[in-house]
Order: C-alpha cells, then sequence, then structure tokens
C-alpha cells in the first residue's frame, strides 16, 4: 500500500477506479485533505454513508487490492500511448474547477454529483489547458437533420478556422459532424468520452477518433475499459460545459441530452448559444426550448459565437485560471496576438492576425518580442507556440 | 365654413387630407385644443414652422376650399358603405393612444411623428374596439417562403380559433396568409392599408379584402382616394404594433418592414415575438435580428403566441381603455367566459369553453348571468354577443 499511499496521482486513479466521477462528498473529501488522505479514509471505510456505499461494490470486487487496481489502470494506460491528467500537473484545466458552485448549491443527486474530474485521461499530444483555453463546444442531437450536420459542420470549420477549438461529445450526429468541421481548416478538437478512452464508441467513428488523437484529444474521466453507460454521459456533459467559454446547441429534440449540457453551461455562467431552426422540425424542439425557457442567446453565425464567447474579460466575468501563468504577465495587445498563433501548427503572421482579429502590423511588431519572451518560435518566416505559452510557472 | 368649424368630426377628416398622418405637432395641437381649433389655427397658419410646412401644398392645391375637401372625403366615405371612427366614438381603440409616449420621447422625424391617428376610415360592420381588443399582430415578408406561408396560415387560424382577432397590413405573403388563416375557422381580422380603403393594393386582393370586409374590417387613417406611397406603410405600422397586444414576425429579410413594427411594438411594451426559422433562409434573417437583437420571444406555437398575450392584467401592464364600460362590472370568472363569446357568430357552450379556456361548467354558470346582464344573446341554445358587451356606457 505504500505506493498508493505516497503517489497523490496513483492516489487519484485508485479513486477514480473505485467512485464515479462527480461525487461530491468525495470532491469535498480530496479538496480538504488531499487525494491521499482522501484514499486513505476511503479504504478504512471513515466516510459519510453516500460515499462508502458509492465505493462498497468495488472494494468487494477488488477485495481489498486497490495497488492492483490503480496499477493496472496506469499499465493500461502506457500501452494505450495515453496519459492521465491531474489538478497537480501544469497542464489541468482550472475553469473546471467552476463545478465545486453548481454542486455546492444543489439537492438533487444528479447535480449534487457534479464535482469536477478527479483526474482525466487522455489521447493525443496537444496540451489540455492550452487547447481547452479558448474553446467552445458544439453539442446536439445523434438523430440530427441534413440541415444540423451542415451547421455543425460549418460552425466547428469556422470556429477553428478563427483559432479556436471545439469540444464535444464524439456521439453519432451534431457531435461528429462538428469534430469534423473543427479538424477540416487543421483546427484542434477534443472529444469528451463517456467511456474509458480505449473504447471506441460508438464504433463506427474509429476513423474519426484516430484522427482526433492525431490533432486533438480524446478526453475521459473514467479509466481505460470502463463501459459507456447511460448515465455516463449526463456525468460527462458537465466537464464538456465547464471545459469552454460557451456552449453551442446546434440541434436537440424535446428530451436531448444536449439540454443538460445547456442548463450546465448556464449554471457556470458561461455562454449559452442555440441555432433556431425550423419550427416544424422535432430536431430544433429542444433549442427553441432553449431560446424560449434557457435564456439562450440565438446565433446565426460563427461570428455571432465569437461575439458571445469572446467576451471574456470584457464584460462577462474570466474563466478562474488558478496559478499565475507566464502569459498573464503579457500585456492585452500580446496576449491578443499570442492567441492568433496556433497549437499545432505554422502559421504566418496574416494567419495569425486574421485569427487574432488584429492588423498585420499589431502582429508583426508582437511576434519579436513574444519570441524573445519564449512565447513563440519562427521557422522560416512560420510561427507556432514556444515553450512559454504553455508552461505554468 | 361654419360646418367645418362646428363638427369636431369633419374637422377631423379636414385634418386627414391636409396633414400626413402621426404628426407630432398636428397631434399634440388637437390634443390640447380639440380638432376644431386645431384646424381653425392651421387654417389661419398659426402654427409651428414644420406643421405649417407640412400643410402648406395642401392648402395650395385646395384653393383653401377645405369644405370641399372635407365633404368630398365624405361623400366617398358614405359610396363606398364605409365609416370613419374617431376619438369621440363609442368605438375608438383607446390603447393607439400609447402612441403619445413612442412620439414625446423621440428625435427623429420617423419616430417623432408617430402621434396616434386623428381619425379612421373602416370598411365592415364588426365593431372595431371589440375586435382590437383581444389581437395580435402577425407580419412579415412579402417574399415569403412556403415555410412562413405555411406557418402565418397556422398560426392565424390557431389564434382566430382560440378567439383572437388577427390584424395584419394585407400585403402579399405573410401578411396575406395570416389575414386567410383568421378567416378561415370563422375568425375575424383586420388589414391596417397604407392608401385610401377604396384602394385594392395589391390588386391581386380584390378578393381577399372583399372577405375581410365581410367578416372583419379594412382599417386606413388615409381618406379614400389616398395612394400607397412608399413612406406610407412605415407609418402605418405604429398603427398595428398599437392596436394589438403584441406582434408576432413569422418571416422577414434583414431590411424589412416587420423590423420596424418590431420597434413599435417593443417601445410600446406590447409582447414581441418572433418565429425561428433555417438560420439558412434570408426570410428568417429579420426574425433572427428580432430574437438576438430586439429581446423579442421565440415562439413555435399558437400556445406560445397565447401565454405571452394572454398575460395582460398579469405581469403585464393592461392596455389602457379609457373610459369605463359596462363590461368592466363582470367580475373576472364572467369576464373569461364572455371574452369567449365569439363576435359575428353564434357558438354553442363548449365552443364558448374552448376559445375562453375555461370548463364547460362555468361557462353554463356565466352564461345566463351574462344573458341577464345584456352581455350575451341566446338564440336556440347558441350565444352571441349582447348589446351591453359592445356599448362603452
Amino acid at each position: 500500500m505504500t505506493a498508493l499511499t505516497d503517489d497523490p496521482r496513483l492516489a487519484r486513479v485508485a479513486l477514480s477506479c473505485l467512485v464515479e466521477p462527480g461525487h461530491r462528498a468525495l470532491g469535498q473529501l480530496v479538496d480538504a485533505h488531499g487525494p491521499i488522505e482522501a484514499l486513505i479514509r476511503v479504504l478504512r471505510g471513515d466516510v459519510d454513508d453516500s460515499l462508502a456505499g458509492a465505493v462498497e461494490a468495488r472494494r468487494l470486487e477488488s477485495k481489498g487490492d486497490f495497488v492492483g487496481l490503480a496499477e493496472r489502470a496506469l499499465e493500461a494506460t502506457e500501452r494505450l500511448g495515453a496519459r492521465i491528467v491531474t489538478p497537480e500537473d501544469d497542464e489541468w484545466p482550472a475553469q473546471v474547477g467552476d463545478l465545486r458552485r453548481i454542486s455546492r448549491e444543489s439537492e438533487s443527486r444528479l447535480d449534487r454529483d457534479t464535482y469536477p474530474p478527479v483526474c482525466v485521461w487522455l489521447r493525443g499530444s496537444a496540451p489540455l489547458d492550452a487547447v481547452a483555453h479558448r474553446s467552445v463546444a458544439i453539442v446536439g442531437a445523434r438523430a440530427s437533420t441534413p440541415y444540423g450536420n451542415h451547421i455543425a459542420m460549418e460552425f466547428g470549420y469556422g470556429l477553428a478556422e478563427r483559432g479556436w477549438s471545439v469540444i464535444s461529445g464524439g456521439a453519432y450526429g451534431i457531435d461528429a459532424q462538428a469534430h469534423r468541421g473543427a479538424l477540416s481548416p487543421g483546427g484542434t478538437t477534443i472529444a469528451v468520452l463517456a467511456c474509458g478512452i480505449d473504447r471506441t464508441y460508438p464504433n463506427a467513428h474509429a476513423a474519426l477518433f484516430e484522427r482526433i488523437t492525431e490533432d486533438g484529444l480524446l478526453l475521459s474521466e473514467w479509466p481505460p475499459g470502463a463501459d459507456p453507460h447511460q448515465h455516463r454521459f449526463l456525468i460527462r456533459n458537465r466537464v464538456i460545459a465547464a471545459l469552454t467559454r460557451g456552449t453551442l446547441v446546434v440541434e436537440a429534440s424535446a428530451r436531448s441530452g444536449a439540454k443538460q449540457t445547456a442548463s450546465r453551461t448556464r449554471a457556470l455562467g458561461r455562454a449559452l448559444m442555440a441555432v433556431p431552426g425550423p419550427i416544424t422540425s422535432a430536431m430544433s424542439v429542444g433549442t427553441h426550448f432553449i431560446l424560449r425557457e434557457m435564456q439562450g442567446r440565438a446565433v446565426t453565425s460563427v461570428n455571432e459565437v465569437v461575439e458571445e464567447v469572446g467576451r471574456i474579460g470584457d464584460d462577462l466575468a474570466p474563466i478562474p485560471r488558478g496559478p499565475e501563468r507566464p502569459r498573464d504577465s503579457l500585456d492585452e495587445a500580446l496576449a491578443q496576438v499570442l492567441d492568433g498563433i496556433p497549437l499545432r501548427r505554422n502559421a504566418d503572421p496574416q494567419q495569425i492576425a486574421a485569427a487574432a482579429g488584429v492588423s498585420l502590423r499589431a502582429v508583426l511588431r508582437a511576434l519579436p518580442l513574444l519570441r524573445d519572451g519564449g512565447f513563440a518560435v519562427e521557422d522560416n518566416g512560420a510561427w507556432r507556440l514556444g515553450p512559454r505559452a504553455r508552461a505554468r510557472k
């Protein structure tokens, strides 16, 4: 048991294996005492009834071999070429911490157990925090119409082209179109899964997930091997809402899970947007509900989406960032140019100006300064992010 | 000149012939001194420069024969089987008085000259105030799509079926479909024209206007013979917004006149609603603008429209009513049943219950009381409105 109780990372993996994500009592225990002490108390049964009950079955199943449980998860992760990111890592996206507020203020089980992830599994080499820093969620119906498919693709493409990452759930229909749209101009996308990152669900998305792994990230709170249980999709939705600056619902039926992502988005104070559609379409009933009853903003173009999510720091509250980063020291003009430099490919100054929405002159002035500060790297007239742009300290 | 300066009605007709509707200086003069004194001052040239300028051309043209001008308008009205309604008449819809507020608060010429009508011309025998009492405006694009046509017809039908009058502008496209929809279940509709009520504009609507005259009203602020000048449509729009409890825009292009009706609706504090459509349709650009930028409510069903406009007296301010009416003495339950009795045809108790949205039992209890009070008339088990339901005193 030494390994488990010495290594906070291993403790988090063990906790992820033992308890379904989002559990408030567990999250509060980890917040109060750290993951190692939390795990010790869970192992001892020295926790509140709800948490003891949640852990019980898996304790019995593992026959007390928690080291083995965690180590097997680590081995599987390594075999997959995947990695684990925890709140102790620089790469951790601090904004998911906002989920504590929903969890604290809620009484129903579904809303209460919305605590931030204990850790996440990732496939793909892009740095999670940088990808999520300027991101928009595009979600919607699996049984989408050609109208919705067209729009999800267009908006995914347009956002990626403007330097925004697109985050979705990897499902059929709107999700898949949004991922594909973001990938096609060389953009970055994250699929937040409701099962282990080794599970290709749905199966037909094997090629899509492969491409996402190359240019973006597959992300899951569940250890490798976890099945895509129905309730996990709902638990997962809070992460999509919390990672991004706003959620765009493209099509949704009356009883769509996208409405739940929308309600998390609203509760987090992030921008909630929906694409109107024909009122004669069953797949627009949910989006119109979001417009009518959830104060969602109707958006009809990519520019309108950028207008909604780009306001951070202007009249919306900034996303909490956790510890200071080097980039926080940059003045506004430099930071804006930095936002226009793509994460994973080279761009020329004209492309950077377009993505950042500033003049070419401003970009040409900023780039040498960003290079000297270690924020940008030049390569034959093309630019990409430098090491300090990704570092936390 | 005796006739003109003795009869406020004749004075209003003369003023309508001399000055385009909505003129603030004229409206304020009439408010302050009454129509007769206002006309005397206009004839004398004893008015502010803007008003003197507005009258000048027509003074010259009429060679000072204002009696002739007004009398010719009256004769034409009579020949048409039409009538004139003025604020001195019981039938006057007091809610148009709200337009004074827009006019008072505005500086630009277009917004300033939004005063209530001096009088209106009507064709059709339905009582204007009763028809407008429970009314919704449905407006939109002339170059509407099959989607918009379908919806305008459906909503016109559904509102009429629920006992609401439908008010629109008599134009091609959305307007015509809304009128047709309202007429088909035997409902009442008003076409508010931007020309004399004898002018069939557009020409293709001759049969439609004939039907509207039978079951509803053609209404105009212009004397018979007036041409449908372009700017008159914009002046006219304020009356559509002011007569009704709310305006529903079904389809509108980016530069549609419906957006102006919407902005009048908003300025009047009436319910502003728009029907979402495909964001790929040019005819939904204007409706989405209303949703995004004008705080319009997205509506997707007739019930949602009724929910918006039915709130009067609940959380929206009541429409000012002018003098007390007999019906104001009824308690809420009786008033609600009374609202369900159709204006111009007989209905059985079941139909009245459906229109009023109350139980059949409540209707059967209320009807004898309403009959005894003179509010309802029974005819072989069917009911229609009684004389006191229409009277003002």
